[in-house]
């Protein structure tokens, strides 16, 4: 499975970090970080939901299509918890 | 698509929240309150995840099956969002 | 500490868990009862930070002019934490 | 207010999205993917309970202190609401 589109958003994170490091050496009010941190995490989950969609879009519909979709289908709704929880 | 299983754990929450309003009637201590909103949202939050499994092995699968998921898929993972987000 | 204000709040949540399990019981669509959990979720929460803010102007306050704030901030932290992981 | 003890927190982080790239780039497994994803959040989280924590122990303290509390209580609880909603 290919999520090459999520690079772009990745890479916009890390320097998101980066900047967050700058934020702290340079001794920024905690409010603003905090909700620099705070756009970095809905960031990352927005990222994690496309790859989700993509991932039920690819490996879980062959899965289901084979016939062989119990185990995947576990893996994913944990994997779905874990962010939820 | 049947998710009875999920009505004792959604009484047992609706308890929770009776509870709730009790403490706070009989001015119990805010954090002993906030440890009881956080253990029912957890509740809540482990019921979405079995429905959201229920989904997929029914009705995400079916129309995967009948070849008419995009939609499905798109529905899912927008509610996904709306829980991780 | 009191939160009455919070009692209407809560008591419209009690309503939504009891509307979830009759929609569970009359079969309604897997995709609409998750909406209406992550309503419920939404509102917890904000009744949550409310709880927080009220606590945090209060007994946290009161221990901070009373110069015993340590345990009281260590103990919010935490909670915040529970809400936040 | 300082919170230098956090940048070694999040180089690591800095360090686990380029990881998630490569990753990426090399056509990991979704899942993989998504649990790398959801490790670099849960130390973004806790990193942020750290400077809420750090803030409250400074700036909120001194705000109460000097009896001007009001607008910084207002602002802490927002900038939690974010985190949690």
């Amino acid at each position: 499975m290919k999520h090459e589109a999520m690079i772009p958003r990745l890479k916009k994170v890390e320097g998101q970090i980066r900047g967050l490091i700058k934020m702290i050496e340079e001794e920024k009010y905690c409010i603003d970080i905090l909700q620099q941190i705070s756009a970095s995490i809905g960031a990352l989950k927005s990222i994690s939901v496309e790859i989700m969609k993509n991932h039920i879009n690819s490996c879980v519909k062959n899965a289901i299509l084979n016939g062989s979709d119990e185990e995947k289908i576990e893996e994913l709704t944990k994997t779905i918890y874990k962010f939820i929880k």
